[in-house]
């Protein structure tokens, strides 16, 4: 165990991208647990489109980051020390945290992993901690999508939406994705089994919508927003659902973003638009991690994970989120 | 019975506001009913603000009426001939069918008005035709208010409004009116027990809904859409609902309409946003009809209607929708 522990703090909001300047690296004392808490060493953080929201003083559903404070993370972490009793050192766990070598968790911010059966705990990390039960909630019990209807995703090579849209065929449904290349399609039709996916960057969103939704959309899982949005919402049909997981085209927007303007469809259709998060399903967690884990172990589910070494490379890795240039769950191992 | 017929036809889709030469009132033929329809005098035509989508070819909920042909309104009609032995002649009806004095229904497009008991026709047209359950269905299905939440309406003095918030008020909630004039402002706190009224032609939107809701917005019951759905979606509370009734805002509307510009509100928040047209509802039709009836009874639901006579008359009458010089329902006697 190194003395030092570097800790990413925001040092100022970024205004549009994320750039060099928003974050530092600083090196600081290792925290010392207090009663009840735990000290962990950071195996592997997850880097998410959320992310972003919270370095910025935009409505949310947290606080922000405070200035100066360690950028919160969603992390993986192995207990050092610990004064809590259900928390022996050794124990993997996971939550909410910070971009740090070394944090102080609590039974509040972070659970154990439990017994991950044949899963690595990478793999299990990242299907579990966040993306898996967003992508499953969010279409199952918001989407509410039934056998032979049309489910189009947004992002859909990215993290939550390759889940999503790979649930949406186990129930039946036909899937069209949207990515934005050429290999992103590739894999989530070829690899993944979707039925049709569209280049947003190359095509015409509109004209391939219709052309890979001949009956129109049932179930639309925003990931995105923006004209993605507008596209889908004006091929909806009668009572369709909208899960509304992100709005990733919005997060770097320095003026206030258009609503889509085809917002009537949600009276003229009679649409059912959504917000949510993960954590409003906290209490089943569980039901989740027992059919992901059902459907990676039967080879129905397949999780790609983007890795790249070193706390150092969070912030650059972050930006990915935003270019485009991944594909699947994009994290950092220390 | 005269033997001319004034059938007001759609001459031209209007562009923004309704003239003079969009529609235009005809002298023709009464027509005769065929097998299994039956003949009706106009006794009362409902004027709606969806009326005005009916008039247009922007995506809705049914097909826009076609050039030249009649004026599709919600009727209240007697039966003059009959061809259907269960609608005889004398009996009073009402559903969807044209601005016109004479016209042919069928029980696919009218029923019965049933019994009355101390209701006037007029009265119970005008409430349970179309905005009672509008109201009815919109606020406790769509809404779900529960006791001491607080609920905004808008169009708060209009038809449906004005009923949604004396709903409010019945469930026990927190109501507050947007209405367009002083008497308007005073008539839904005095006289429904609202228990508060903003002006938005002569106060800050905002800032009054964060006086008027100091606990926030639960349900928001969308009338309106454009500007103050944006103020709402500001203010709406974890987990609120705005069942979207109608968007009068940008029916007149000739360039592309920006949807909410606090659209990310929906997943911050996680709200639900549902649009529906109270036909969506008409197999309960009778439960509305049923508890409407009991509270007009109870004196705890008042109805006001503005009745302008003369079929002459509906198309100028038509635009007060619009302008909001009227309140309550808009209604023309024949």
């Amino acid at each position: 165990m190194s003395d030092i522990n570097r800790v990413w703090r925001l040092r100022k909001r970024p205004l549009g991208d994320i750039t060099d300047d928003d974050l530092t690296l600083e090196e600081e004392a290792i925290p010392e647990p207090g009663d009840g808490e735990f000290l962990i060493r950071l195996d592997f953080l997850s880097l998410d489109p959320t992310n972003r929201v919270w370095m910025s003083d935009m409505d949310q559903y947290m606080p922000p980051v405070e200035l100066s404070e360690p950028m919160r993370g969603i992390v993986c972490g192995t207990v050092l020390q610990s004064k809590h009793p259900d928390y022996g050192e050794g124990i993997i766990v996971s939550g909410i945290g910070s971009w740090a070598d070394y944090q102080i968790g609590t039974p509040e911010t972070m659970n154990p992993m439990g017994d991950l059966g044949s899963l690595a705990t990478v793999d299990a990390f990242s299907t579990f901690a966040v993306v898996g039960p967003t992508a499953y909630f969010g279409l199952l019990d918001i989407g509410e999508p039934k056998a032979g209807e049309t489910v189009v995703i947004s992002a859909a090579a990215g993290a939550v939406g390759s889940i999503a849209g790979q649930i949406a065929k186990i129930k039946d449904c036909r899937v069209v994705g949207i990515a934005g290349t050429a290999e992103k399609c590739r894999w989530i039709t070829e690899d993944l089994g979707f039925d049709a996916a569209i280049n947003y960057r190359t095509e015409d969103v509109p004209q391939a919508l219709a052309a890979a939704c001949p009956n129109g959309i049932d179930v639309y899982f925003d990931n995105v927003g923006g004209a993605i949005l507008d596209a889908c919402l004006k091929q909806m049909n009668l009572f369709g659902r909208i899960p509304t997981c992100g709005l990733i085209s919005q997060y770097n927007a320095t003026d206030p973003v258009p609503g889509p303007y085809n917002y009537s469809m949600m009276l003229m259709q009679r649409l059912r638009v959504q917000g949510f998060i993960v954590l409003d399903f906290a209490d089943r967690y569980p039901e989740a991690i027992r059919a992901l884990g059902q459907w990676m172990e039967e080879g129905k589910l397949q999780v790609r994970t983007e890795i790249v070494d070193g706390l150092e490379n969070a912030l650059q890795t972050a930006r990915k989120l935003f270019s485009g240039e991944h594909s699947g769950k994009l994290m950092i191992r220390v």
